[in-house]
């Protein structure tokens, strides 16, 4: 699996819809949807998969540089329905398509049914024609993993030895499926992701690789936000840790906006639904900046109308010299439960 | 808009599902589709769109070399809903998007509604990447047409000049519509197609091309059949007419199957459903060896278990002698009401 810093065809979403899940018919979070897709369209081709009930309104609400297509999903988290794309030793590219139970299935998951979301990557894999590995037996997201593109993957216990996902597996087995999938040698384990993330702690919210050998971490100085000891255990982790290459990391801070929680009126836009996932005023939303997808030389990554905003984008500008910063309102789509890393999904440049 | 002997890149069609249609569940119908698909992927690529419920199922049932995907319609006639491809000259590959109301909207249309029908040929044009013109306005269906490649279309007064097609449009209006989208000069206007087709008479099922200045027209010598006289209109007509290139026309007899109908065990097996065309047992079927395909050297061409299946496969043959014919069995797509060709869509290959 390359690092996502590597050169990308296309980055593929889906169109928010439900409205048991984003506000007001999901009119706010399209506004949002369409705004990181036209700002990856000034660097990489993307692609919207939506269902044919709003296929005319996400035609007229994308940037007419974005391809869409008619790709029934359960939501809108192609990072974690999508393929997880891999390229062989002559540039082929492939996809995985990991079982998925909507992270948790019927012990936590956020909503059943969850049918369409598994039938996404190949969906995908067969409009590229591209071949597909389908793992199953093994359930995972793509929000649950990183990698450097040189043999090392990151992730987090809380969710990939979550007694939800795949309890038939214990460590060993589960770090076997990732070598076997991603090409990897060394997997490593952060305990946590960020507190009451409700996809039980997905790396892509809470540490990143910006480069071999070097992580971008969330980070809190707040020692009274229970944030603060999850993000203390996974520097420490780091620090002990080395990468598949053998090198010791360098981990980088990167800010966390304020605690952010859902207001009374954004709880009371969301349809009522026995099987989805309910949204509560007051309940703390998992608000991370590291969850920004690198695309063909830009970072796009989420603003909170938050002090913290600009500190961030500086630091990742820092981190990526090389890469454009940009930033893009945010809210409605934490409000749906992720962020841009979660409504995105690479594609790697194959044979040169 | 090139002649279908062109090199065609691929040849997409749809799946049919709607079970108020197709006897069975449209399991025998999909069986028949299957066939076909396999037998153009020996010449052509095929994609083929699915709804979001039949996708499984389609997958399973098709070739694997067939492309898979999403894209939803309210029937299976991917030649009437589908683009019509045209060729710049420069190679450059677009797709008209015809308004499509049925096959006469609420006067004596087949079904409602048709908006799944109407965004077809747009999802493709997406899909691929590729310019659109949308004949707003103007309705067509593409089994209502065929071209020569060097200028002249073919088609019937029984559909174009329909009261339930374009009422507002008169014959010289009608003509220039054709002009401007397909880059046409001449029209040849058949009094009317096959009897009792319930396209109105699309000149598909009647006679085409199969070579510039030589038509295959279907042919009986029954004189007592109502369809004689319909055939013995078309040939007085193109004996006095010349192509767009001055040329007199040599036409083709091509023999006709016998009458068929709906069986009482057939039309019992169709959902009962007012919004849809009924198929009554004994109802005669416009049932023709003229609805075949042209693809990359191949005719694919229907066979209904009738002496005359190999005398038009003959026929066929030595009309187009650097081809191969392919015949299926396609009762199950006739009682649907049409045939291969109005089952399918071909792409023309562009810029060389």
């Amino acid at each position: 699996m390359p690092a996502e810093w590597s050169p990308q065809s296309q980055v593929w979403m889906l169109w928010p819809e439900r409205p048991d899940n984003w506000r007001y018919g999901a009119k706010p979070a399209q506004g949002a949807f369409a705004k990181v897709a036209a700002a990856i369209a000034d660097h990489t081709p993307v692609t919207v998969g939506v269902s044919a009930d709003q296929f005319e309104n996400a035609c007229a609400r994308l940037d007419p540089r974005v391809r869409v297509l008619e790709l029934s999903a359960n939501d809108a988290w192609a990072r974690d329905v999508g393929p997880t794309f891999v390229v062989d030793g002559h540039g082929g590219v492939r996809g995985v398509d990991w079982q998925f139970n909507a992270w948790g299935g019927l012990a936590g998951g956020l909503y059943q049914p969850w049918n369409r979301d598994d039938q996404v990557a190949e969906k995908i894999c067969r409009i590229e024609g591209i071949d597909r590995y389908r793992s199953d037996g093994f359930v995972l997201e793509g929000g649950a993993i990183h990698v450097d593109g040189e043999g090392t993957v990151l992730t987090t216990e809380e969710c990939l030895l979550h007694s939800n996902r795949n309890p038939q597996l214990n460590r060993a087995q589960i770090e076997a499926q990732l070598r076997l999938y991603l090409g990897a040698e060394k997997i490593l384990w952060l305990p946590e992701g960020i507190v009451d993330d409700e996809t039980n702690g997905h790396i892509d919210n809470m540490a990143c690789f910006v480069a071999p050998g070097q992580i971008a971490l969330a980070w809190t100085d707040n020692v009274d936000d229970p944030q603060h000891a999850c993000c203390q255990r996974a520097w420490d982790y780091l620090q002990a840790q080395r990468d598949a290459r053998g090198r010791a990391l360098k981990v980088h801070k990167i800010v966390l906006p304020q605690p952010l929680a859902h207001t009374a009126e954004e709880a009371d836009g969301i349809d009522i639904a026995r099987n989805a996932w309910p949204r509560r005023a007051g309940a703390r939303m998992a608000a991370s900046y590291i969850n920004f997808l690198i695309s063909n030389g830009a970072l796009i990554v989420p603003a909170f109308d938050d002090p913290a905003d600009q500190i961030a984008a500086n630091q990742l500008a820092d981190l990526m010299p090389n890469h454009q910063v940009i930033q893009i309102p945010c809210r409605e789509i934490l409000l749906g439960g992720g962020n841009i890393h979660c409504i995105t999904q690479q594609q790697p440049v194959g044979r040169a």
